[in-house]
């Protein structure tokens, strides 16, 4: 048997502590796994691209636990009533192979990426930040703003979507937090959101190459959590933005981010500082108040090992995991065969099986 | 929602048919894949190795359907009481991204396995092989025997293996299946067991360079059906075989094959020949009865792919198929936020939502 989290397990599971304490419970595992980082097995993600999105395999492994991630990204899903991501993956023991937990991770993927982003944000903005604009207001971005005002003290939001409806929904989502200390504003601009922001978060699913930001909505001192371009042809910063000399890019998992993130517009000796590195103090975070950091986010696998991990520890806290039976316990591990003999009440197999109880002595023609 | 079939699933959808239908079915979906060869997105499956054993990820998709496999392989995990092969897999849309089905796949891995050992079998073995050596007794072994008296004829089986209870426990269950036709013998050793063989399957577990056959036992005319050597470091044929001027190597995927086959142990222009391109005609198949076949098996995600449908479509045909809330179903795609208000009895989200109904007009400061 494997324990199981479905939509109805999440709610439960995230319902019991709430989305700011789960968030900032994620954060803080995934802060102690990028400390270890050197123990991870690291690989690209696996993807297969088609001309509507794209299906991709996030596999890792620290040696004691595997885990890996099913999701897609499929922009025009939203027009037929479908998600653009959807999610599921699996905890494994190392030791024997079996499988652990299974989860919905479509949900898990929303609270983990903005718990990543607000992590990194604690690294990386000015920690007087009180105000983000928030560009795509789409299925994740609920879970970004609650992670930023929970765990960074953002009181101010500046909301921008080509969708009217979908700002609207997020302003709606956010006031019914009942938080009476934030505020909450629409805009009708990216460029008209940024202004006197201290933290951007871009979260827009358009697989292009997309500008939206632009090197003039940029002022000194910003954050930029650039979390939506996150595949080959999907990105959300004009170039220039990167190439600013008062600008300093961090990513992930650099093979990853040069193939997917914002840089996959640079050459490959575009200087980048990998997150677990500032975590390790290998290399320094922000410099100075005027600096302008950029959070070039694509998602890793570690991440995701993290929050199965996360739901694994908090579901059998929480008392009786649910399971299936996606996996087979047999008496005799040799007797595969046996399982479809037994608890079978087909024809064929209930006269085999009668037969063999009867010649339980089987009289084989030995050499 | 997503379909299921767990351990209980798949007894009942074999046991409808029976298993030797079962593998004669999925041998005519690999074979109606494998003509479409060139339509596959194929890449070597993704493996984290550890010192007990593998875990790996098998995907591919051929523009229409996406499927992927779970499998570890971990030869010490019967002294546990444990399986050494489990598996599980899901079967993805590639317009939307949404998986269709997720099923157990280590009864099933055992199934198609056998289907396609017999389907190369068909194509390779003298047609009038009647006698085949069961070298490696342990969980794959009784799907072997049934695929190939079932779809090859062959009438005697000579067993071996290096545990005397699995060789007792296969020849048990090979005679529970009631079929008189069938002679079953047990042999002191796999060159007592080769003798007189016109197949020749090996399908045992150690993770090893193993030499399970050596130059000596093989005779002109065999064919040799290797299962077991999957893995690098893993393999059962003494290299001399493969060499032999009267043998011919037949594999799935030759770049996947080139580092887990039986071909690791040769050159990298030792010359093979895929499967596909005998089905297309590209290349020719035995060219005399006197030529010896090797087909160096390791399974490939193609296989997986062919069994995902083929179940997806037995369970829809033999009636209401099992569902789990793996993924989401949302009235407004993006609104994934409104999942953890709605049908969640915590206190914080249930005050919050019903702040959202009081304030269904939500006063917005607009800019």
């Amino acid at each position: 048997m494997v324990e199981y989290i479905g939509i109805e397990g999440i709610q439960r599971i995230v319902g019991r502590i709430g989305p700011a304490a789960f968030i900032e419970g994620l954060a803080a595992e995934i802060e102690t796994d990028y400390r270890r980082w050197s123990e991870f097995d690291k690989s690209a993600r696996h993807a297969i691209h088609s001309p509507g999105g794209v299906i991709e395999l996030m596999p890792t492994s620290d040696g004691q636990m595997y885990s890996f991630k099913y999701v897609n990204g499929h922009p025009k899903n939203t027009a037929k009533g479908l998600l653009t991501v959807t999610a599921f993956g699996v905890l494994a023991d190392v030791e024997t192979g079996y499988p652990l937990l299974l989860s919905e991770l479509t949900v898990t993927t929303a609270l983990r990426t903005a718990a990543m982003s607000a992590l990194a944000a604690r690294w990386l903005a000015r920690p007087d930040s009180r105000v983000m604009a928030l560009i795509g207001n789409g299925a994740q971005s609920e879970f970004q703003a609650i992670a930023f005002a929970h765990m960074l003290g953002i009181r101010a939001f500046r909301l921008y979507d080509v969708d009217g409806q979908a700002m609207k929904k997020l302003a709606r989502n956010l006031q019914g937090l009942g938080r009476h200390d934030l505020q909450v504003t629409l805009h009708c601009s990216a460029a008209e959101a940024v202004e006197g922001a201290d933290i951007v978060t871009t979260v827009t699913a358009d697989k292009r190459n997309a500008t939206i930001l632009t090197p003039g909505m940029i002022a000194p001192g910003m954050h930029l959590n650039a979390v939506g371009g996150d595949c080959p042809g999907k990105t959300e910063l004009h170039a220039d933005i990167l190439r600013r000399p008062d600008a300093r890019v961090f990513v992930e998992y650099e093979p990853q981010s040069r193939v997917e993130g914002e840089i996959q517009q640079m050459p490959a000796d575009f200087a980048v500082t990998e997150f677990a590195q500032l975590l390790s103090g290998a290399a320094p975070g922000r410099a100075s108040p005027a600096e302008v950091t950029i959070f070039d986010s694509v998602g890793f696998a570690l991440e995701d090992y993290s929050a199965l991990r996360y739901l694994y520890k908090l579901q059998r806290q929480q008392g009786q995991p649910h399971k299936i039976d996606l996996i087979p316990h047999l008496e005799n591990p040799k007797n595969l065969f046996g399982l479809l003999a037994a608890g079978n009440p087909s024809a064929a197999i209930t006269k085999a099986a009668a037969r063999l109880a009867k010649s339980r002595t089987a009289e084989l023609t030995a050499p």
